[in-house]
């Protein structure tokens, strides 16, 4: 730090370079390392670690007199709700994910088109546990696991940059004495070319960000002087091509933004504009038959054309179904489901059928010793006898909760540390109860779906209570409260003010 | 548009393709084309259109029977102040300019740290100037003027799409009545290497909002294992180049968010963050000499690093001083003032000294007709015998209002058509009162200094009453009620929660 020295000396303020204040508090160097001493961080102390390749620097195991380390790949729900509930009392936590925050993705929809916030649905992992940021043992890394070494209870982790000019990637290592797998799945694209160049998702902020972006240009570019009527149908053909939920909502969400939004806004092309939503089988498959059929009316009175297609091809402006109709777009947004990441698949550990990591009834990876899987990477494994849970958020949640439930159980009777659990009594394993399922449709409308299974029976709503039930629930369930603050601040504005059109 | 037709015949669920709701209202093309028939949408029009080239499409010339057109180049403090004024019922009003919305620029600072959001600090045009997505005769147009050509009232243009794979690049022409320039400037680098490459600026929200990822990333990436002291402070050392107000209030928020929302979210890296700014010569130059002093104190109490110097290189990890001095850094503000941008230097109309478009008390281009300039990109022309105002919002703001009265004087005796000026009384010349300079420090300080000039006497003031006046006053100045209510919102959630730092 000899530069910091220097540029004092030689370029301060003459004023101020007698005064101490421009200063901050001297930091021995020295010091600062000895408390960060369990960092490996010059290659003299490599030799005595055998298991970590030389070339990194990581976190060495816990000793027996520290606190076992807890280490979470992924901030998703599962992660998030995971960490949340861990007694870090019992143990230290280190979340290794290429995000530092989670996603309240039930309101991802709303943000495409400006009534909600972008930063209203993202959670900061730090709010969700603060001993991340604030215990000497715990830590939020900003990386990508890119390989597990079960054997030696050991992660190898890469740093995420995405793009920025601040610094190459950096590997780096971090032993644990349990392990938690929350990676999440992938958008499915069926192996369809094109999909992945020319179609957004929607599962991330930066998809809602890129959408946003992307509507309000074309509504702008439709607009230039010369362009001809089917080029401005075309730039403002929205196709949404899969209709479970997230397909609807998003679909409901765009023809509310075009009826109350661009009507005022965007007067000179509000008659081009269009929503079209593409399902190969039925919308909302599990749903009950009478929501579906009043959503499909719904829709398609808000203007949204229902078209059942199956797509067979993506170019970068239209779309080619397997009857060979062309669609041309202008925006295309892809929710046709999830499926496992090709890291997940890549893994050497037993598989759930569909390829998700394979767990037992307490979501152990019984393989081996202290990794567990939760979420929608894991599925149970065709020896318990039990089916694959759905990928939904309140499977990752509620398996979030019972697993740091069950290691702080593990860990009060002091078999946190590495391979120590073996005798230890798991007590109940995990049962889902499905609370139901819910999904807006726009026009302050929504369904509620109560039953807890498609063959069950019990009670389904639907209509403007509904989406009052929708909008409550999950204001109530948004993490913080900050951003319960901040979602029921944009409803209101947008009630008020309708929805902000500045593309920045 | 047979696609259409054929998408719904071919694909449309059984159920509801015999159902007419599932179409929305037909919409005969030549209707809307009969609607838009002063665009040139299709060769054979070219012909009658000399003085537009063949290829382009464009906004034809207004006929006597119809409404002027003034067309406003630029959406900055001086265009939109001036079409927010612009009386609809005289002038339609075309915009053109790269970006849909003004920003805010003295809260601008606060949105890097995450005291504001960046929707906050923006304002759509149209919700300034309404009639632009309302009127049939105005438009806004996302796109850069590209040349002028002052003798036949035309602007060319070209849309912007910056990288999304929408639509190609798009020209058009557009004819004006009257042509308002308020292009604003472009940063100065000085011609030093490296400073576009490496050094963010701080003029739209797309820069904030790249220093705050980058900022958070930097903040993330210094925690990682195995990176070294040295690396941490590089990577924390976030360098401020010019001391001018940006500069300034930048600095005072940074230390802000250091001192409240580092140390309690990044505990781990607390001691490595700094704040380093640079200036050539004295901060601050245009305030009080009083007022300097308590700034410089207020700044360095709050671990600001004042440094005088100058910066000859900037490579990507460090800047070097005219001295030698290297400067390791991970963060690089550039805040060193602005000049005219190469397209306003590239036009052919005489300059005021400093090479900005000459104009002459009455903002004409008094070479041309229906010509006029306002805002940073124009400066009084040397024969007016006065000298070229600051690069201030209040002087663009002022000469915005200014120029609508005008324009609308000009319209209602009946001189608002092209060419057609020549023998109106314009009346009084524009005069700029300066009302005073505000700067905040942070730790809830601020600077505001009421005198007329820098030799002048007045009140000045220091402290947290200033900072209260400076809040109140710029928030009672942002534009739209509900911008108002979001401000004021952020600041409540930034006192009680702190900042937010998620990184999206």
């Amino acid at each position: 730090m000899a530069w910091f020295g220097n540029l004092i000396r030689n370029s301060a303020f003459k004023s101020l370079s007698s005064s101490s204040s421009i200063r901050t508090k001297p930091t021995n160097p020295h010091c600062l390392l000895a408390s960060f001493s369990h960092f490996t961080t010059d290659a003299t102390h490599h030799n005595q670690q055998s298991h970590l390749p030389t070339q990194y620097a990581g976190l060495e195991p816990t000793k027996s007199t520290e606190k076992p380390r807890v280490v979470v790949l992924g901030s998703g729900w599962a992660g998030c709700r995971l960490m949340k509930g861990i007694d870090t009392e019992l143990y230290d936590v280190v979340c290794v994910s290429p995000r530092n925050h989670m996603v309240f993705t039930p309101l991802l929809a709303s943000t495409c088109v400006g009534t909600l916030e972008f930063r209203s649905v993202a959670e900061p992992i730090a709010r969700i546990q603060p001993a991340i940021s604030k215990e000497p043992g715990s830590y939020y890394f900003l990386a990508s696991c890119t390989a597990l070494d079960t054997r030696n209870h050991v992660v190898h982790c890469e740093t995420v940059t995405d793009g920025l000019n601040t610094k190459d990637p950096w590997k780096f290592a971090v032993s644990y004495d349990k392990l938690v797998i929350a990676l999440g799945a992938e958008a499915s694209t069926f192996g369809i070319q094109g999909v992945k160049e020319h179609a957004i998702f929607l599962r991330e902020v930066h998809h809602a960000q890129e959408i946003r972006r992307k509507l309000l240009l074309n509504l702008m570019l439709s607009d230039v002087p010369g362009i001809s009527v089917d080029e401005k149908r075309r730039l403002l053909h929205c196709v949404v091509v899969g209709g479970g939920p997230t397909g609807v909502e998003f679909s409901g969400e765009l023809s509310d933004f075009i009826m109350r939004d661009v009507h005022q806004r965007y007067a000179h092309v509000k008659d081009y504009i269009h929503v079209t939503l593409i399902e190969a089988n039925e919308i909302l498959s599990s749903f009950d038959d009478r929501l579906r059929r009043y959503a499909t009316k719904q829709l398609t009175k808000s203007g949204v054309r229902l078209v059942r297609g199956i797509v067979k091809d993506v170019k970068p402006h239209k779309l080619i179904l397997n009857d060979g109709t062309e669609v041309p777009y202008g925006l295309l947004v892809w929710s046709t489901g999830v499926g496992p990441s090709p890291f997940v698949k890549s893994l050497d550990l037993p598989k759930s059928p569909g390829g998700r990591i394979g767990v037992d009834e307490w979501l152990r990876v019984p393989s081996v010793q202290d990794v567990f899987a939760v979420g929608d990477c894991s599925g149970y494994l065709e020896s318990t006898g039990k089916t694959v849970l759905p990928a939904l958020a309140q499977v990752a949640e509620r398996q979030g909760k019972y697993l740091s439930g069950l290691l702080n159980k593990i860990g009060k009777a002091g078999g946190g540390h590495a391979d120590s659990a073996k005798d230890i009594e798991l007590g109940d394993p995990f049962v889902y109860k499905h609370l139901g399922s819910m999904a807006t449709i726009g026009s302050y409308k929504a369904l509620v779906d109560l039953r807890q299974s498609k063959e069950a029976k019990g009670i389904s709503l639907a209509g403007f209570l509904s989406w009052f039930v929708w909008r409550s629930a999950y204001l109530t369930r948004v993490v913080s409260w900050r951003n319960r603050f901040y979602v029921a601040i944009n409803w209101a504005t947008t009630f008020v003010f309708g929805r902000d059109i500045s593309r920045i």
